[in-house]
C-alpha cells in the first residue's frame, strides 16, 4: 500500500485541513541546545486545537468521507486525545460523532470531548466491550468507524505538522516523534522523505513499550508484552497500515527509560515553559540518551500535545 | 521626577537592551477569550531570557552605568528572578554580578544565579541581614546596588515589553499587570501613556498583599501587613519612586482573591499549554472578576515570567 502514496496525497492533505487546523509555531531553546549539543526544532503541537496533532488526523479522516457518509456521523472508541479530536473535527466540519469512552475515563476528559459537541457512551473498561460497543454504533446509526491511529486519512493528516516544519526548515537533517500506535512516526517519516533533504526520520518509543521497535528487528508486528510507561499516548501498539511506512520510511527507533522520559519532559517545561504531555518528551530523551549520534545535527521534533493532568504530574514529591 | 520621563526615554532604552532581550511572542486563546467575554493578547515573558520580564530592567540598569562603575560591578539582594536577572545581564554585557541570597533560598534557585555567572553571598534569612550584607559588598567592592523595582532605569526596562506589545496591536485599549514592588505596572503605564491610542493601565493585586490599592486610595505609601500569597513575586511593598509614577499612570487597581489567582493561573496552563508563575495570573483573575468592566475590550496582559518550582504547584492534590 504504501507504494502507492504519492507526494500530492500530502499537498492534497494539507491544502484540505488548513481551515481546521492551526498552523503551529516552531520554537527553540538556546539552553536545550547547549545540554543536547544539537540544533532542535520543536514543533508545537501542544499548540493545536484541542492540544494536539490528532486534530490533524481526525479532521482529514473526516473531511475525505463521502457526503452520505457525513450525513450519518462518525464513531470511535478512546479515552484520550483522538476522543476530543473527532469530537472537535467533527463538530468544525458540522457532522455528528458518537465517543465510546471507558466507564473509568476521567470526568475532565470526557467534560472535553462533551464541550467539543461528541455524544459520549461510556462502557466498561476493557477493549472488547469498546470494539463491540463502537461496532454496534457503526451498523444502528451507520456512522462510519475511525481508528486513531491504523487508518491512510489519518496518517496522511499527521503527515501535515512534519511537512509545515519542513517548510519552515529545509534543512533539517532528522525528523523525530513519538511512537505508540505508529500514526504520527509514519506520517512525519512520509513528510521527511517528499519534502526533506537528505532528512531521515527517527521515532522514540519507552522502553516499557516498545513493540514499535521489536517489529522492526523482527519484521512483523510484534505485541507490548505490558505497557506500563508514563506515556500514557504510547501505550497501543502498531498497526498493519503504518508498520509498512515504517519500515519502509522510518531510519530506527531509540528506546528510553522512564526516568529518562520524565527528565526529558522536566527539561522542557522548565526552560522552554510550555506544557507537554509525556509522551511529548521521548524524542528528546532519545536524543540526550543517544547524544553523539545527533550532535551537531539540525533536529525537528513534533512535540504531539500537550493534554495533562495537572493534578497528576511526575515531578511532585508526594 | 515623573514629569521628567519623555518618550524618547523609554524609546532610547529599547533600542538600548534590545541586543540583551527576546522579543517575547504574544499569544491569544479562543477559549479563554470566550470565557472572559474579552479580547486578550498576552505578551509572553515567561518565554524572556532567564524566564522574565526582569531581564529587561536589570539590563538597562546595568547598561546606563558609568564604564568606571562597570569595572566594578554590581550587587543586589534577592532570592527570586532579579537576582537571575542580574546575574544573566551582568554576564552579557561583561561585568561582575554580587547576589546576596538568603541561605533558606531553594538550592535550585541558586543554581540558577550561578549558573548565570553570579557570585553568591549566602546570609541570614532576614531583610536587614540581606541590605546590611548587599551594603557591605558595595562600599568593599564599590559595586553598584541595584534595587528590582524602584529604580528608574529599572522602570524604563520594563516599561519595554509593554512598549513591544502595543507595536504588535496599537488598539489595545487597557494594557494589565501584576503590581508587586510596583516597578513592572510603572514602566507598563508609561508605555500605555505615550504609545497607546486612550489605552489606559489597570493593575492587579493580590488581596492579602494589596499595599498598592491602599497607597492609591490614601495617597501614600501604605505597608504590607501581612503577604500571604501565592503570587509570591508580588509580596514586596511599592517604593518612592514608582509609586508617583503609578499614581499619575495607573487607571485602577484591582484585588483578588488566592482562588481566583489559582483558577486563572490553572485555566492559562490548561487552557494555553504555557507555564506561568502565580503572580502572572493576578491580572487575568481581575478580568474574570470583574467581567463587565473588559466585555468586548482589547486587553493586553503582561505574563510576567515562567520561573515556579514544579515540586510545589497550586493543582496537585496532597
Amino acid at each position: 500500500m504504501s507504494e502507492n502514496i504519492k507526494a500530492s496525497a500530502l499537498i492534497e492533505t494539507a491544502e484540505r485541513i488548513a481551515p481546521f487546523i492551526h498552523r503551529t509555531p516552531v520554537l527553540k531553546s538556546t539552553a536545550i541546545n547547549e545540554i543536547s549539543g544539537a540544533q532542535i526544532f520543536f514543533k508545537c503541537e501542544n499548540f493545536q486545537k484541542m492540544g494536539a496533532f490528532k486534530m490533524r488526523g481526525a479532521a482529514n479522516a473526516i473531511l475525505n468521507l463521502k457526503d452520505e457518509q457525513k450525513t450519518r456521523g462518525v464513531v470511535t472508541h478512546s479515552s484520550g486525545n483522538f476522543a476530543q479530536a473527532v469530537s472537535l473535527a467533527a463538530k468544525s466540519i458540522g457532522i455528528k460523532a458518537y465517543i465510546v469512552m471507558p466507564s473509568n475515563a476521567p470526568t475532565v476528559k470526557q467534560a472535553a470531548v462533551r464541550s467539543y459537541g461528541g455524544e459520549i457512551l461510556l462502557v466498561k473498561p476493557t477493549l472488547a466491550e469498546r470494539q463491540a460497543n463502537a461496532d454496534r454504533i457503526s451498523k444502528e446509526k451507520g456512522a462510519t468507524f475511525l481508528h486513531p491511529s491504523n487508518d491512510l486519512d489519518v496518517i496522511l493528516g499527521n503527515s501535515t505538522a512534519a511537512k509545515e516544519l519542513l517548510e519552515d526548515y529545509p534543512k533539517l537533517e532528522v525528523l523525530m516523534s513519538p511512537i505508540g500506535g505508529g500514526g504520527l512516526v509514519a506520517g512525519t517519516a512520509l513528510a521527511a522523505n517528499y519534502f526533506g533533504t537528505n532528512c531521515i526520520t527517527i521515532g522514540g518509543e519507552p522502553m516499557n513499550a516498545d513493540d514499535a521497535y521489536r517489529s522492526l528487528q523482527s519484521g512483523k508486528i510484534e505485541q507490548n508484552v505490558s505497557a506500563n510507561t508514563i506515556a500514557d499516548g504510547l501505550r497501543t501498539t502498531l498497526g498493519s497500515i503504518n508498520f509498512p511506512i515504517i519500515q519502509k520510511y522510518v531510519n530506527s527507533i531509540i528506546r528510553v527509560e522512564e526516568e529518562e522520559i520524565i527528565a526529558a519532559m522536566r527539561l522542557i517545561w522548565e526552560r522552554m515553559k510550555i506544557i507537554i504531555e509525556p509522551s511529548c518528551a521521548v524524542p528528546l530523551a532519545a536524543v540526550l540518551k543517544e547524544r553523539k549520534q545527533f550532535e551537531g545535527k539540525k533536529v525537528g521534533i513534533i512535540l504531539s500535545g500537550g493534554n495533562v493532568d495537572l493534578e497528576r504530574l511526575p515531578f511532585t514529591q508526594q
